[in-house]
């Protein structure tokens, strides 16, 4: 399977400005794309980053520098493929493991979504000349309208380890609960615990 | 596949104090118990809610009632069981489907956990004597622990649907795009919609 796997490379992780500092998010970002594409490494997979600049990526996969918006990019690819089977997995699902990943590739559809929490779209996989992505907003709701419009199969996967991108300071604790890997080790090396609130646990920083 | 499925009659929902009042969180947690009650009913289980209250319930389930506390109430009915296979769901899990539950019913383990987001363990079976439950906390990472301790084979299932638990105000977007049951209904009788935000899309009330 041929993946995508798009990365900011101007300002990674931007909504963990609260959290994180510039160098850092940077850091972070990094060391989950690594993990995504370990992830990927396990499965029949041959991934290109799809960057919106340099980028200095510790793991041996191609880089693909496109500076447009997310979408546009996605959908030059798409265009060229002309049905050819192309997958999108975002850089930051920490929690990615091969199993997962296989499924996903392995789902039958024409167009088959992983769901992202909050309405996105964190993983999908198109083998159908008309389809094209839109990231903004209820992207996974969109996905499947457009699915239906062009007339295409539509698959859907189950996986909470798809659907866990790490966006927020919240999602960090999901890191730390269900990763063993760099991601999990930068955020424990950064001094980040679980800690126990009133409801859902968090993240406390040393 | 007997299965518990604990239900808070007395003041259920509590964390969506601020979205709705008394009567309708009540209405709301009756709807997502339904939609629960009626996945299982897809599969090979055989419910008992386990209600703090007395219940009214539109499916007709055997209801035990159990003022206890949870973790304490579902201990004691996996003492007497000692290692025959009980399940435990939890009632707010309105995106469960069949297909999710047949999969953690399946899937071998002395102990198989269903993550819930923020270190929760939204659905749990159990075929071991000696493992016991603890609510509190980061529940999933104390339940492997306890697996361990009691030497029980461990299992995950990977669900974004049982993962899925509806406690708080950001969770009702997840029934509003992935549901189309009592539970979705009900929000969108409510007049709950979804709106974008700037990063995951969110909910708003008429």
């Amino acid at each position: 399977m041929d993946v995508l796997v798009p990365f900011d490379a101007v300002d990674p992780k931007s909504r963990l400005g609260p959290e994180l500092d510039v160098r850092e998010r940077r850091e972070f970002a990094e060391a989950m794309l690594a993990d995504v594409l370990d992830a990927l490494a396990g499965t029949d997979a041959e991934p290109v980053v799809l960057a919106t600049g340099a980028l200095d990526c510790s793991v041996p996969v191609p880089v693909d520098v496109d500076e447009r918006p997310l979408s546009e990019a996605v959908n030059a690819r798409l265009a060229a493929r002309d049905g050819a089977p192309l997958a999108v997995v975002m850089a930051d699902l920490a929690l990615a493991t091969p199993e997962a990943l296989a499924a996903l590739f392995e789902r039958r559809g024409d167009v088959v979504l992983a769901p992202g929490r909050g309405g996105g779209t964190n993983a999908l996989v198109v083998r159908h000349p008309e389809f094209r992505v839109d990231y903004h907003g209820a992207s996974v709701h969109d996905h499947r309208e457009v699915a239906r419009r062009v007339d295409a199969d539509l698959g859907e996967v189950d996986s909470f380890r798809l659907a866990t991108d790490v966006d927020e300071a919240t999602d960090l604790v999901e890191v730390l609960l269900h990763s063993r890997d760099r991601a999990h080790d930068w955020l424990v090396e950064a001094g980040y615990r679980v800690v126990a609130g009133d409801g859902r646990v968090g993240v406390r920083r040393r």
